[in-house]
């Protein structure tokens, strides 16, 4: 399945949740990541997430789809060099 | 058809886009917007972006999809309130 990965952490939990997604799915900017993986990749995404953040105070939204043959995209302008406070 | 509009722009010029944005698609967090817009629409908004952003230092992207009929979407957390800094 195809997902895209849009979040806004606070800084304290913010590279935990970015290297656990890194190991799945592509950075596309700040605050955004996407890619294939699978269903129970999907399972695991969503529990480090909820265990890892704050609802109080985070906010992620996982769009998912079957597939990226639906999706269409458009892209303005560079993204900037991937964050680099993390390995 | 259906959009999620994600962005990484410079605070110089970000409020003129989500003005321009807010016309058209709902605010999801602090950089994504998303929603049913029309194909000429989608062609104002990428005209728009493209004419008061710089692609040197800006990055947009657009994923376009037929119909929201294919999306699945799971959050986690509370959208921070949204932007307050324009009207």
């Amino acid at each position: 399945m195809y997902v895209i990965i849009v979040y806004d952490i606070n800084v304290y939990r913010i590279n935990t949740i970015r290297k656990f997604l890194k190991r799945f799915v592509n950075w596309v900017q700040n605050s955004v990541f996407e890619g294939e993986i699978t269903e129970s990749q999907l399972i695991r995404i969503k529990a480090f997430i909820n265990k890892h953040t704050d609802p109080e105070y985070d906010f992620i939204k996982i769009y998912s789809m079957d597939s990226d043959k639906y999706l269409d995209s458009y892209i303005i302008g560079k993204p900037k060099k991937e964050f680099s406070n993390i390995i």
